[in-house]
């Protein structure tokens, strides 16, 4: 197989870091997405070239896209963290993947186009069993899924609430809590997604926007004692959730769906009730981790895609060509939007 | 000594707890406090009482007069925290106190009162070397101070800022904290507060009234890097000051000057800079603290009165009887107010 010196990309538009956030979606991904040809690297040493089979627009491309992630951006660096893809080309030390179809976090360059460099620490040899479209989102959402479930049973909690629990990742979360004795309380922002989650075992279902929601957020609190908050928000109804919590809880912020912060009523709960505010990135749990504790999180990640207790549920394929067509109104449509760079 | 049945004492006019707070001072005494005779229990059997000399008026007094604290609220039982006196009385287990002078955190009733009752656990006896002026608030502010100078030095940080510091508790953090090579960024809220602060070693004081507050807070984020904030007032401020500080960074409330919580900006600084917001109590420390650990903290407490490194401004000294009228004046003139109920 001979390897091309360029290939097509969305790259960024933009560089550094911007200073407000957006919010969920992407109103006008031209403003931020150009599509070109860029030249391709020759892999480093500890790297390998992956021919990228599928990537899928997690809400962390997003924030990165408009500089409101945790890395600041590189103008003409192709976008996308993850994806699935074949090896077609290694570094000295990286030789024994040659060939394998892998899971990636595009750590040397992006995801979303035809070929990507990814370091070889960053790249996990994925079973047959496991679909492209569950093994090109198998990293950010399914890991992180993973850590904080973790983390909540590792802090005792008996139950734990999670925000804008209709999500891909809230659902992840919902097998692997049950299994660890964790009593769910989802939080939905509109009355229709109860249902799906109920079916999927979880024990309380609460909707915002609903008349009832703080006398039930007050009952259920006091009922289920729930001492760990998983949010994906960070808006006003995160901090009155956490008002309503018992003392000692934790309010473990990991996603940024609300473009404005909350107000904090007063700072008892911190001084008095002994609660915190604290945050989770992948990218921190990933450097923190032993090697044994993120290999057992990696294969449990497996099991469940290959068992079928996980699926990811897909909505509209893109190519590179028409995403930056048609990228707004897919990620309205709901579903996990794919782009298939197909560079065969 | 004839122990009499009855005493004089401020007692709480309300019960339970408030809704919201109310910040620093206290509008009128006569809303909160009754002065009146009480019936004097026996004490238990872990349990001295104690003729009271004097009893300082904390923040911590009036945020629990108000019903803001984190104890609920008993009417009728006498006000007031701390103080200095005699034991004339014990419990059958606690015989050794009798007679001491001792600095107590009246755990069974009150000090606002001509006696008090208190474990035996929650009583210091003091050194004659120490003035009543000083053993009277030897525990609320001085185990505070070293608690979280001890918190902060054992972080990692090299730097941490204090806000309203012109307060008593600050002024106790200066001497420990230096002696700890830890570098103090102090912030005040008028311009005199600055040379005091500076005669007593802080390096960088400012004055976050001035126009050129967010400039002067940046630069010195920037070089000296404080990963921990000590923050006694919970505004506005202190979030913008939490913002300018670098990923890591720690806010930790213990004091409520600010009726308002702060807006966060939004939750990047917790997700991808791993701060976090957590809070202080002093009892909450005493519970956890080893005894070892405790009393080497008080150790160092009496060492630095008695030599003269730690006093107390002293400001109006009131009578049991004059609290009602004159506590909010007092409380304005500045100094730390004393109550000298007086028995004799």
């Amino acid at each position: 197989m001979t390897i091309p010196d360029t290939c097509a990309a969305l790259v960024l538009s933009h560089g550094g870091r911007a200073e407000t956030i957006g919010g969920a979606g992407l109103a006008d991904a031209a403003e931020w997405l150009e599509y070109r040809q860029i030249s391709l690297p020759d892999p480093g040493p500890d790297q390998v070239l992956i021919r990228v089979a599928l990537s899928p627009v997690n809400p962390s491309d997003l924030l990165h896209i408009r500089g409101e992630y945790g890395l600041s951006r590189q103008i003409g660096m192709p976008a996308g963290f993850e994806g699935v893809g074949t090896v077609i080309g290694t570094g000295k030390r990286a030789q024994a993947l040659a060939g394998r179809r892998v899971s990636f976090l595009a750590t040397g360059s992006g995801a979303w186009a035809e070929y990507a460099l990814a370091d070889a620490a960053a790249v996990i040899p994925v079973s047959p069993d496991i679909a492209d479209s569950d093994a090109a989102a198998l990293i950010v959402n399914p890991l992180t899924a993973i850590a904080l479930v973790g983390l909540a049973a590792d802090s005792g909690t008996r139950a734990l609430v999670l925000t804008a629990a209709n999500s891909q990742l809230c659902r992840l979360m919902i097998e692997p809590a049950l299994s660890r004795n964790l009593t769910l309380i989802a939080i939905i922002r509109k009355a229709a997604q109860a249902a799906p989650l109920h079916a999927l075992g979880v024990q309380h279902v609460l909707d915002s926007s609903g008349a009832d929601f703080a006398a039930r957020l007050g009952n259920v609190c006091r009922s289920e004692k729930p001492r760990i908050l998983l949010d994906a928000v960070g808006d006003q109804i995160a901090a009155d959730i956490f008002a309503a919590m018992p003392a000692h809880s934790r309010w473990i912020s990991y996603g940024l769906l609300s473009a404005t912060g909350p107000r904090l009523p007063d700072m008892r709960q911190f001084v008095f009730d002994n609660k915190r505010i604290e945050g989770f990135w992948l990218s921190r749990w990933l450097q923190a981790a032993s090697p044994e504790h993120r290999e057992k999180a990696e294969a449990e990640v497996q099991t469940r895609f290959a068992s079928g207790v996980w699926s990811t549920a897909i909505g509209t394929r893109l190519t590179l060509q028409n995403t930056i067509r048609d990228l707004g109104r897919a990620l309205r449509a709901g579903g996990k939007v794919m782009i298939a760079p197909d560079a065969t």
